[in-house]
């Protein structure tokens, strides 16, 4: 049976969620072994996205075969027993026997954290950028307007496939506020190796006043990866939704 | 000049606020070792609250002399430059010249952070405890009533100065719930050793039904440190404000 597993984790402690050399800790590495430890045979499990080095997820999707003999609700208990405090299954469901979470999936979304504020907090640098800065949520709002849609994004990010093919396409792109917390939506069909933290990098210096709206719409023209300003860190990233 | 501070930490990795021998990460020790390195020649700050090892804060007030020669601003930016990454200071301000942040503060305010869900969910665990059992809002509600005024807590704690005052006034006790997060607010002019995560340890267990309302008025009147439920856990803990 073909099992599909929506999987959290923290990021911080890992060196990304893809299965690297022995003495890398990975999330991949974490889940195969408690796979393993719970009868599991395979050599390596499915996953809809490779999340970089400290980057979180709260809805990245998995999928491994393993002939379990009770209920999916027990999987997920066992797993989680299995698993480091920084790793947990949401949930597990039975999925079809061809499912396949990263040529399947539709859509990903992923959530970016920035806190505006003078001092940065010890509470919040965990999952969250510190901006010093204000941000102009108009200015952010046009930039945003530009990203929605099919382009070529070669400015923000790199094919992860080693191939070429730098067009997606972009369903939503929206900063919401909430007093000192600003975050970051964006949804597309797929994304490029570092889009997200390219894209926030940009905008925050759109928001800051670093970069005009006009001059963040000319470097999406430009499809040019040297134009594109510093990333934003890794900390402030979450794989929220993978969407089949 | 005498200098009052508010002070922000991730407890997880301290073995508490209070400094202890060489060799024990305490946030005392890391403000001491801050202030050292900007000129400070005391010997030890005064603190409002000593929160045990694993416990957050996000007003934490702190009060030391310095003759520092600039604004208080420049010396929160001196100090959060100084401090590692699991604290900040979030403001200075010029205090009276006895000012005591222990012996003035009027009240303090704990907030203490519960999920409920049948998973652990590996995001929330570094500031919260994870409950699995449905919580009853109405029996939490009531069972708070009994803990608001003036009572002996002695089930809940011990004196922290050694003696045997287990009297103090509370003045919040309320749970909030959004969603799968439960936040338990609790304000009193003092707090016992070990009193907010006692109570919470209590409670948790009124709202999944393990004690009745009546059994935890009964256990504040019985005035027996034996008979407290177990504590909750320490991460779940934040000293959140101090009021002058």
């Amino acid at each position: 049976m073909r099992y599909r597993a929506t999987v959290e984790y923290d990021g911080t402690d890992f060196e990304g969620f893809q299965r690297q050399a022995a003495g890398h800790r990975t999330v991949q590495g974490e889940l195969e072994g408690a796979l393993g430890r719970i009868g599991w045979r395979g050599t390596s499990l499915m996953a809809a996205g490779r999340t970089d080095s400290g980057v979180h997820g709260r809805g990245q999707v998995i999928a491994f075969d393993h002939d379990w003999r009770h209920t999916p609700d027990a999987l997920v208990r066992a797993l989680n027993a299995q698993l480091p405090a920084d790793v947990s299954v949401r949930g597990v469901v039975e999925a079809e026997a061809d499912f396949h979470p990263r040529y399947w999936a539709r859509a990903r979304t992923y959530v970016y954290t920035v806190y505006q504020g003078p001092q940065r907090a010890a509470l919040r640098d965990r999952y969250a950028w510190h901006v010093v800065e204000p941000l102009d949520a108009a200015a952010l709002a046009v930039a945003c307007l530009g990203l929605i849609g099919r382009h070529d994004f070669a400015t923000f990010g790199t094919d992860p496939d080693e191939g070429t093919n730098t067009v997606r396409t972009v369903q939503r792109a929206e900063w919401v506020a909430a007093g000192e917390t600003w975050r970051f939506w964006i949804q597309a069909d797929a994304f490029l190796f570092r889009m997200v933290r390219s894209v926030v990098g940009a905008l925050v210096r759109v928001g800051t006043g670093v970069l005009t709206t006009e001059r963040f719409l000319a470097l999406i023209e430009a499809r040019d990866r040297s134009q594109c300003p510093p990333l934003a860190p890794a900390r402030g990233l979450c794989l929220d939704e993978v969407l089949y």
